[in-house]
């Protein structure tokens, strides 16, 4: 732990632990949160650029990994535990290892910047009547919330009934077939100012007819149960269901498009196939899935490659925070150029030139 | 232009002039700014990673370079001109280029990530007795000014003296011989809020006996006056002197044990030869000068390489901000591990096998 505010720990250490350790400490805090905190470990959250729930607010793995170990393909053991905010001694070189999915190396160790805990946390459950208006409210978050943002989150209604009926857990707005919800958490550290920003924002939000309904709380327990209606929706949409998950990120004004346009794609395979969206409003990022009682090949082959063929015409990301793995590597002519993709061959081959570290994953055959 | 907050230009724009192209459109700003906005350009930015005044609130180059296009050693064109805060398809090849001062690529275009500007800026240029007030000054601006903290720069009296002497700018606090001055500037959106929150910092920092007098303001041409007294140091050391300039980043602890250090080591060549510091406490990022009346290659070997092995030995790195250009390509090993280093020559020598692309700059001599 720095003064700057920074944490060194083990690759292996759960994301959770890491941060029930820092919170004595100075009142830190890791700067990136996932609903899998609980068994995630930070090794593999920089291996695979983990993105989450308040990158918005805090920035990504490239912004908040000042330092790692590696082990390299030779065996030998990169040291760059540097825990500086401001280090141009020539390459770079940490960034290749963060999103490479151990193809290049394996993560032992890291140095994280680590914001200061917010003293005080705002959240606010909007319901609303069309997409267009989620986003006219995010641009006013952004305005009226501004440099207290933390997370913006949405949900359709079938995301929101899947949750109820799927796991009991009650959302305390009316959830008609056409709603949208969204989560907008603040962080900030006067109590007395970030409240009236909330609700400066919510009051706002509603006069401009933008927001149906909507419940602000900055009390612990009743948040984290307003948050549990954005974060176990993949739990939910497992239950009982074959699930198609996709993760991508897209230009705003095309983030809803995606579930529309494929729901119209596979309405030929009837209302038991259900296609939802949810995600980070606040970077692009959807979460896209078309759950079916069972797998299919006819609805799988319906949905791939069509799905990725689409986000690349908009000038999306095919993978936004999951990365490519094994699955997806066949995939990667629709996120990155043949020129990218060659310069990621020779990377790869002068790095790992047997081909040793996590075979199979990213690239796809030559 | 994106809904997200972006902005795309060419390499060669000069930072003030995509500054100002951005303020009509939703009033967004560069994420970062540096002394040298009149006549750098982006592509230079980007290459050299640079940092400047406010890196502590928008983040690095690393978090907000979101897309790069450029030429390569083979003559081919890499476009990844993405303009996605999440994009995890393969390897994050952009970072590559950033920092790696022209000798990996030369960037043509790019893509940055654009904040909204802030609706309230507010300054405080503070004096204090003792380097370890400046750090706890810093401290308690993070816990008070918290999310609104942009900026924390500090000066010596030497700085302040020459600032004073050499372009008549003249400073509003006492300026005794062993003072130390701090500039704070917070960007926020409500001004009611930021300048309480301003106020409250400043009579705590007073009531705790850490800062000796301090002025605050929020008046446009004031800020600018009073900015003045910290962005032209290097300029009014330059006047009549040759001066040695080092830029490096260290541990908050020793952070002015630096100049101290340095002091003691050059007081054989008397009072003419003076050690001053300034420069981004936010980001342990410090400009140390040696000014003298001539060059001498005997003051020359007394600074180098000692400056360089002392920031080594505790941990900090000898370039901060400005890179390892020629002069300082032979220091390498004073900031990178020898494994490091082998890794970096087999990233340039697998992308530049000639050797044409800014030879002698990074890396030294094999």
């Amino acid at each position: 732990m720095g003064f700057l505010g920074t944490a060194s720990c083990q690759a292996g250490v759960v994301l959770d632990k890491l941060e029930a350790a820092l919170e004595p400490e100075g009142g830190l805090m890791v700067p990136y949160d996932l609903g899998a905190r609980g068994s995630c470990q930070v090794g593999g959250n920089i291996s695979t650029c983990a993105g989450g729930l308040r990158l918005l607010r805090y920035g990504s793995m490239q912004a908040n990994t000042l330092g790692i170990e590696a082990v390299l393909a030779d065996g030998s053991i990169l040291n760059m535990m540097n825990s500086l905010k401001k280090d141009n001694t020539g390459y770079h070189l940490r960034q290749l290892f963060i999103g490479s999915e151990g193809t290049l190396g394996i993560v032992t160790q890291a140095v994280l910047q680590c914001p200061i805990r917010p003293r005080s946390i705002n959240l606010a459950l909007l319901s609303l009547k069309k997409f267009r208006d989620v986003l006219s409210t995010f641009t006013l978050a952004k305005q009226t919330l501004s440099e207290t943002l933390s997370s913006v989150e949405m949900m359709d209604s079938v995301c929101m009934t899947s949750v109820g009926n799927k796991l009991g857990l009650k959302c305390p707005l009316d959830n008609d077939s056409d709603s949208f919800f969204m989560v907008v958490e603040t962080h900030g550290s006067r109590e007395d100012h970030d409240v009236e920003k909330m609700s400066c924002f919510v009051q706002e939000a509603m006069d401009k007819g933008l927001v149906v309904d909507g419940i602000t709380s900055n009390e612990p327990s009743r948040m984290t149960n307003l948050w549990q209606l954005r974060e176990r929706i993949t739990e939910s949409l497992c239950k009982d269901q074959y699930v198609f998950k996709y993760d991508i990120t897209l230009p705003l004004g095309k983030f809803y498009e995606a579930v529309e346009v494929l729901k119209q794609r596979l309405e030929p395979f009837g209302s038991e196939v259900q296609v939802s969206g949810f995600g980070h409003v606040g970077d692009g990022n959807l979460h896209l899935n078309v759950t079916s009682p069972t797998y299919s090949d006819a609805l799988q082959n319906a949905i791939e490659p069509f799905v990725f063929e689409w986000t690349s015409s908009v000038g999306g990301s095919i993978s936004a925070e999951h990365g490519m793995g094994f699955k997806k590597a066949k995939f990667l002519k629709y996120g990155k150029s043949p020129e990218a993709i060659r310069l990621m061959r020779s990377i790869k081959s002068s790095m790992d030139p047997l081909g040793i570290l996590n075979p199979y994953k990213v690239l796809p055959p030559a």
